[in-house]
Order: structure tokens, then C-alpha cells, then sequence
């Protein structure tokens, strides 16, 4: 099964007097990206911290390759590089939609945390959370 | 006693495509000005959440008058123009620090809401926070 | 004919430690929504800047009602309440798509300059532009 | 000489409903920390545009340490890793005022080009930037 990619047209709040998106906004489209990706995986991200569980960001890494303007549409897609059961990688590919240019290449790192930011271990306390990361390492 | 009002220089990722300052960005500043306004007569916004107390916006309303460029460094006056110990108005002036041109006239209403959002009525709870708000509507 | 309103989802980082939107939020969602109102009439803000004419923002207003929540959808309709062929006024209403609810009443003001900002005349220098508006004045 | 580092207080909307500042702030925290920077050796980013000479960011990358709550003063020191006339490197730490805790490692890569995006050759052409940054090259 193929899952769609997620795809954002870019705001003209996003733009910058250089006349492009501002790069710190990437990092924000990989949240919205990393977020659409588990929602299609059947997690909720919302859910999830309603539950308890938050999913904080340990580090973040993006590589700009060619610019983003104004109303372009630009298709994130992700994977899952590594997952440990209280750590997981993602890797963000962002492509032109129309120009098909590779616009960035990214990373993020997280954990799994509970309310007092102490470590969850996935596998023991939340198995078919535990599985649908599995799974998405696999698919990588 | 002549306080100080708030001093701001806009930065690179608050300019937008037009090559100036994108306007939703002035409704931030007003938000940093009001808590410096009120920091500055003794009222952490900080210990005022700890406490249990939530100042949310219930309005806001901002005439933009002339544009703010990049590193340009703008003063923000804050003036209470109404209370009644539930809720309270605030008035701003944006001016430009070099130029000395009025930049924009805005003003925000507020109200104070405990952790469940039920109003909070300060004069009976909290005496010496209605004071402080009583004694700022003074001064306009 | 009835043309869609826009819809947006709020994102994790439009959120502030209150639990909800930050305020700010929703003057960039009504300027999402202006163009997005645009481009179903025909008119691209992106060409519009690129044939250089700006519609800068005057003034913004918004009344807000009630809470918007992380993942929370919501419906924007915009009506262009006055056009003068030099300025205009637009109405919204940011609508709960779930519950309904009513979460803020908004309006904002705009004149269309060159690159110069001096005005722009839309009814001599672009009529197509102006009849527009003009239609979209009608639909109000 | 002992230059001062730069010193900023996270703002209250740039928290999330986790109840600390989002991630991607801290990124555009980078950018004031490294236009402060070169403002005190010299180099004020508002000009250097003015003149022609843009200065993208080719990369980014961050490691979040601690969190930063609203209202927290942080220190963030900036060293320039890598200079080569061309293109340099920076690097970031970002330290609690108050509680002396590391909060984020971080680096940025950069390009020096003019207004069609052409790289710029600093020693030819602009020497006293390129001597700038060979002095900062030096400090680190």
C-alpha cells in the first residue's frame, strides 16, 4: 500500500524580505509532515498527548538545497530511519511540487516521554503504538 | 514616576516578501509590550499563570499607519483605558524610534480567567493585583 | 454559484502554553483566507505582486469568541463588505467545522499600490481586477 | 576584548501546549544571536543587503538539550567554525541565564551571494567583510 505523501503550499507570512519562505519555517512544515505521517499510520498525535505521551524533539537537522517561494507547492515526504522503542529518527525529503527540485533534505530526532517528561517504553506500556513505529521502520 | 515604555528592533524573520515588517507580527509585539508594561508595575505574567491566573485575548484590533523595516527599532506605549476588576481594555502606540513616526495604533481587551477558564474576579481574590490594574487606569 | 470557504487545520506549533491557538495565529489564517477567496474569483495574489501591485494591510480587527484547539478544523468565510477601487474591506468568520461554534469575527482593510505604494487605480489601469471585486462586493 | 554574547527572553507566543518554547524558535533565535554577532564586529546584515550581498542559509542543525520555559533569559554564543571566503560556518550555544544548563548545540552553514543569487568573492571584492570574518575565524 502506497500512503500519500504530505503536501503544503507555502504562506505569504512564510516569505521573507530575500523573497523566499524563511528557512526556519522548514522546520515547522517537518512537525505538520511527521504529524500527517503518523496520522495516516493511525496515530494521533493529538490522542497521543491526551493520553499522556508527548513526543518532544531531541534535534533537528536540515540541509536547504534550492528555495521555496511564495504559493509553491512543496511535497514532504518521510521515514522512519531508526526506532529503539523510546527513541526514533526521521528523515524528510521536500521536493518542488511542479519543478520536481529537491528543496531540502532533513532530519529529526525524538523520544518518548510522559506528563513529568520521564522516558515511555513503548513496547511494555503502549504495544500497538510499539508496532505502528515497527512498522514504519520498515517501510524505510 | 515616568516608566519606561517598551523598545523593540524587528527582526530578519519578522519581514515578509514586501520587504517589511508582515503585520501579524505587530500583534506580537503588543503582547510583549502589555507583559513588559505590567512586569514593569509588579505583575509577572509569569507568576500571575503559575497562580492560576490566565489573562486571554478577547480582542484585538490594530490600524497599521506607516511600515516597520527590518532592524528598525519601534517604542510601544501601553495605556489601560478601562477596567472593571473582570475585564480590562488596553490602548498602544507603535511609534519608530529614528523616525519618530507613528507606525500603528492598536488595542486589545482582555479578561482574567482561572485554570478552567471561570472568571476570576480580582477585587475579592486577588485585592493587590486589582490595585495595580486600578492604579494603571490612572495614569492614562 | 457557491464557492467554497476555506478551511485550514490548526498546526502543533500555532499552539501556546494555554492549550490553544495563540491569537496571533488567526490574523495570518484571515490572510490565508483572503487570497485563497482571491484565487477561486481568478485573481493570484502571487501574479498580482509579480505584475506589481500590493494589497498591504491597513488595519486588522478580530473579536475572539471561542477557543481554537490543536487539530482543530476550522471554516473561514470571507466577504468583501466595501471596494472603493482604491480600497476595500473584508468581513470573516472563523467557524468551529466540528462543533459549529462560532471562534472569532474578524475584518481587515486593504489598499492595492505599486511597487512604489503609490495607489493603483484598479478601475482605469485594471479593469479586470476591478470587476472583481466589484463582483465579489456583489456577493455580500 | 571580550565581546558580549547575545542574550534574549522567550516570549510568551512562542510557547506551545507543552508548555515550553517550540523548537523551531530556536532556530530563528540562531539567526538574532548571529546577526548580533556580526553587528559587533562590525558588519550590520541590514546594510551588507542594502549593498547587495545576501547571506542564505544553506544549513542548519540543532540539539535540544533542556527546555526553555517562557519568560527564561538564555545566552547564545556564536563562533565562526569555518571561513572560506565564500561560504562559513557557525556555531551556537544556547545557555540558561538563571540556571547556567546547556539548552542547545547548535551550527549553521552560509553562503555569501548578490542579488541574483551569484556567489560573492569576499577577499576581492569586499575585503574588509572578508577581513571581518577571518578575525572572527581567529576569535574562535
Amino acid at each position: 500500500m502506497q500512503i500519500k505523501p504530505y503536501e503544503r503550499t507555502a504562506f505569504y507570512y512564510e516569505t521573507d524580505q530575500m523573497g523566499i519562505i524563511h528557512h526556519s519555517n522548514y522546520i515547522r512544515w517537518l512537525e505538520e509532515a511527521r504529524i500527517d505521517f503518523m496520522a495516516k499510520r493511525g496515530l494521533s498525535y493529538d490522542e497521543l498527548e491526551r493520553s499522556g505521551i508527548l513526543i518532544p524533539v531531541l534535534g533537528v537537522s536540515c540541509d536547504y538545497r534550492s528555495s521555496v517561494v511564495y504559493n509553491e507547492a512543496v511535497i514532504i515526504t518521510v521515514k522512519v530511519t531508526s526506532f529503539t522503542g523510546i527513541k526514533f529518527t526521521a528523515a524528510y525529503e521536500i521536493t518542488g511540487k511542479e519543478d520536481g527540485r529537491r528543496k531540502a533534505s532533513a532530519s529529526s530526532k525524538h523520544c518518548f516521554v510522559d506528563r513529568n517528561w520521564n522516558p515511555v517504553k513503548l513496547k511494555k506500556m503502549y504495544p500497538k503504538i510499539y508496532e505502528i513505529f515497527e512498522n514504519a521502520l520498515g517501510e524505510a
